[in-house]
């Protein structure tokens, strides 16, 4: 049976002092021949479910044959997890600040330039461990020589960074508001996306924009771009530039299942069989239909009302263009205006995920889609 | 078909001015042989159901035999009803002071023994007529004239109260966090309860907390003992004396569901249908096992520990004792602490709601359920 | 130089499982002469001042001749006081239930009367020992017999309330939103609010709400009341049964100031040096005018409209019938309506505090003031 | 006497249904020599003080001698200013979002360059004419032809925008959380800030982040850098080209005070008399030392721990080096620990403004300071 070893991180403190702790779990492999992986969860405050995948991954990985270092961190972020406003968590942004905890992760393009024309001649190997080192160094002078200090948000984010960059495989686990599952991707892996059960995948394409996921693959995607420019090709995602990076959205935010965590755990070792970090067989893909869409046609639909939602459409479904995705109850129209307003779009389309409340203002979002969908 | 009339009551005024209405929707019968109804939805924020069975009972009500004249009033609360934390509505209290919504009718029990002295002889007829009119004009002059004026809470309430006083049957449209149906009804006409498609109904005594259906039945049922005191007996819920109030609980909060309301408001229509306020035989209550138990056999389980619940009893079934309510993850405590704790109970239960969240504080409410429940 | 000890006590866990504590401090003296005290702060979130206070008496506490046990207790209520939302803490309730931290002690008033009814020919000293013993029983009872769990708040009070009861002296370090310095004082020891350099005193009755003080005082002030009725008579604050309690209002919220927080512990160690629980004579009351009213006479007014304030009235002066206390800025009406509405009351007040912001509903407390007050 | 019109524009609705509008009020100039105003205020919630100013600028303007027509918007942001939070307005963000009200205004950078080349030859007013034209164009397709919907704040921001972008002269009244009055000035109008009675400016560059200041001036000095650079030159603020916008920083946030309101209101009358919006010499810039500095370095500094804090520092005056800015109490650290940490800085700056509260998470912004600063 496998061992792990507990780490407690020190991740900020509070107005009484109180600390905020992360427990970090590790299992070293002997072997060491498959790419390591970090694993988080529960960055948003009430996407919740990542941790009893944590805990499913905990209880599985204890009986498999381990080929690489395995890190998994639940409770990420414990400002956001523990802070209630009424009965609900408020945890996708910084109650202070209105900061998304996903967008505060550090990577600065200026650093690939002067590195490739320093290692345009470099052996492979020694790129890997030189980029990597550099980005570690990154992120420590953040978070070490900082006159002016770091915000709440950056501390935590960057001490998590500081974990995922030393490892090749990162996936951060999260979930929708209310919401089916699906998979963030980066566009040149695209052939991951199969070994996950899950039956929607976002492609995203090479931007930076602070979250976990990009903060991991943009670097080393820039850097492969920066030396092909100049002539010297390497193939992402292969080899010593193994480096992946996953958002596991598992559903719905505000609820744990256990039963429904041994499911996403089991997907999750699906994947990390296929990289060979864990031997056997045990793992196979299930036959799903997979459908796919790039970032830029996983469309939000914003309300065009105040009002009230009975979201209709189903998840996952293929919806066609003109049916409706839900209808807006109006009282106060009831008598003399339009006490229900349908809401419907004029091209087909997948919903994914809806507002996690029936109560809306003009604007919020209703619904996420995807248009332009293929199958994988 | 019957027509009905739209009033639009100011109830409050935000800081920028921005004036707080709430629709009012009047059926009037010709006939007037049957009691009186006032129906309102909405008070605390997050529980919206009640507008859409509002909206279903004004499409059906047009088609009825009307015998009474029926008040309806969805968005009484739209203070309440507009305050999002978040993605979820923060409606169970007044954002800036804390106190629950519907704590904050009136009823001052001082008024019952003068009256009763008073009156000690006085017909049936002229005890109600003028009763009910010192009532209004309590919260009259509370609305009307009060030198230090009145909190955001009372305003509302007092204002919905005044339309509920000049009512017989009063139905108040709630929901729970996550939760099944089910009823608060007085003990004196338990009968009542069985009129409504709900499985699981509380019998609460006569006793004033500020709430809504407390509010309407607890003046009267005072009365009816101070007279009974006197020697004067009259039978509460009967003939002239006929004044029932209901806490209607149409399920889950946050949530709109259209199809779910219309069997909500034939259940409602049922009842009124046994009350003589609609004529016809057309709403049967379904022959369903109806759970009761008295309020104070109605309990709340606060979580032992911080952590991340798993909730495990299903809603309206009878659970053993012993059997595990709910199980709470604690990943701190993985490795070195027990990372799974299963909570239940000593005594046989049915379970009735749980916490919206899976995200507990010690200390944070769990479950509602019945104890010593019994078949209607 | 007197030492203290210092302990961590713990008080809830956050789903998370981040452990709340409270910091402990004591003084015990050899002594023990004196009447035993117990200082909190910080019950309510933004209430932070009494935290400089306890800070500056523990460094005055070391250099002073002690005749009685000391315990102190900053950071009381840690979820109130790590509760932000937006810039400010959100820390008069709990943020998921609404309920006022300072509601939630314990008191039940039936335990007097069979205690009573054994003790009624008992020596004083022992009545005393007993009573005490009791209620820290109720308390304990509370704490660790309770089937069906304590609310976070309830957990966090009867802690606390267990350092109380074994004290004869207790203040609770409060802080209005925008306020002068006010005391809340049990009517049967008017004399003490002379030694507080504080010039506005409330007076409350033996009326238990839920408060700190109330359960500190009531339960003796009850048990007097009932010996009274049965013919053997105390004096309340006296002997044995001294036992005083304040809540002290030091100011306004969400501000620390460590040279305000010095002349506060002085002024409470003038009281505690008039309670013999200090030697010497250093400190002495200052010579100010002192005014005090009754509780009933301590009232809030609420605002007529919706709007924006600009607060008028100065704190601590008695302001003239007619005098405008605020106006209320109303752009919405600019040009066509009353853009300036001003508040005035038709009696003399004293203007104490007044709400945090300028930004109001109708309905929000404006400002609290004293009605038929007096000069002490 | 000048009069003015009042509209009220529709911004938005809520779930009940609630709509939220603005009032607009414009005064028209006859001779319509001078450059067009445009001024709102209260588009963060808590920064309320703008309102004021705006009712203290009706006031003047109906006496003054108008040369340019003048537009004033308070209450920008009903759905923000009407939002609490216990006793606090949340206003800086979308409390659905987290997303900075003042980060959602539009400008699209590429519209530039197709502009330029076609219009490389125009006269300058046709010049004028035309891009104000394209800028209003883009607001109305965003807000009139948009398949997916607007955000909340976009319907809002994109509304105030084409009224800002009719005028040549933009004021954004603004406030900090407790903060020294101060002003943020494009850095090609750097004269214009001695017109204010402000003792503060920060000089900002071209570069646009979605606030409203930005995306008045970012379009018209792109284009001035784009015809530079095919060799044709305007001046910025100059003729034709006068487009200026400010964000005014009034002060402290939750405050009204409407005599520090009318001193407001004359500072800006001094700058629009200078730009000759208004005629006359009644108002003259005061005597005052004006210490400016770039936006770069206009610092945050984020606190160090967490804790409560005892802001020392005065707002305005040089700090030397080494001075501490702060001291930091953590009780829980007392007897055991460092119970007060200072905080200070290795170089002199100007303190304009602090946090709004004591209680402070590691890694809140305690201060905003100037560094490098110098005369004006």
């Amino acid at each position: 049976m496998n061992t792990f070893t507990k780490e407690v991180m020190s991740v900020g403190e509070m107005a009484s002092g109180a600390k905020l702790t992360v427990p970090v779990y590790s299992f070293k492999s002997k072997k060491a021949t498959g790419p390591n992986v970090y694993i988080q969860a529960n960055m948003h405050g009430a996407e919740v479910q990542g941790n009893a995948v944590i805990f499913q991954l905990l209880e599985l990985l204890k009986n498999c044959s381990l080929n690489a270092n395995i890190t998994l961190v639940p409770y990420a972020n414990p400002v956001a997890c523990n802070h209630k406003n009424g009965e609900y968590t408020l945890g996708r942004f910084d109650p202070i600040t209105g900061v998304n905890w996903n967008r505060m992760y550090h990577f600065d393009q200026s650093v690939i330039e002067p590195f490739v024309k320093q290692n345009i001649d470099a052996p492979q190997e020694d790129i890997k461990q030189k980029f990597e080192q550099l980005l570690l160094d990154e992120v420590d002078q953040k978070l070490d020589h900082n006159t002016w200090g770091l915000t709440t948000g950056q501390r935590i984010a960057y001490q998590l960074q500081r974990l995922a960059h030393q490892a090749d495989i990162v996936l951060d686990l999260h979930t929708g508001p209310i919401s089916s599952k699906h998979l963030y991707c980066p566009e040149y892996v695209k052939k991951s996306a199969e070994f996950f059960n899950i039956e929607h995948t976002i492609f995203i394409p090479n931007e930076f924009d602070g979250a976990m996921d990009e903060a991991t693959f943009c670097p080393w995607w820039s850097l492969q771009q920066a030396f092909q420019s100049l002539g010297r090709n390497f193939i992402m995602g292969q080899g010593c530039f193994k480096k992946e990076s996953f958002t596991v959205e598992l559903g719905s935010q505000e609820q744990i299942d256990l039963e429904v965590a041994k499911q996403d755990a089991q997907s999750i070792l699906t994947y990390l069989q296929y990289q060979d970090v864990i031997g056997g067989e045990e793992y196979q893909p299930e036959k799903i239909t997979r459908y796919g869409c790039y970032l830029k046609d996983y469309k939000a639909l914003y309300s065009p009302m105040g009002g009230m939602v009975d979201y209709l459409a189903e998840f996952g479904k293929p919806l066609s263009a003109g049916e409706p995705l839900a209808r807006i109850l109006r009282m106060d129209n009831y008598g003399d205006g339009e006490a229900l307003h349908y809401v419907s779009l004029q091209q087909p389309v997948i919903p994914i995920l809806h507002f996690a409340s029936a109560s809306v203002n003009q604007g919020t979002e209703l619904y996420k889609v995807f248009c332009n969908y293929f199958e994988l």
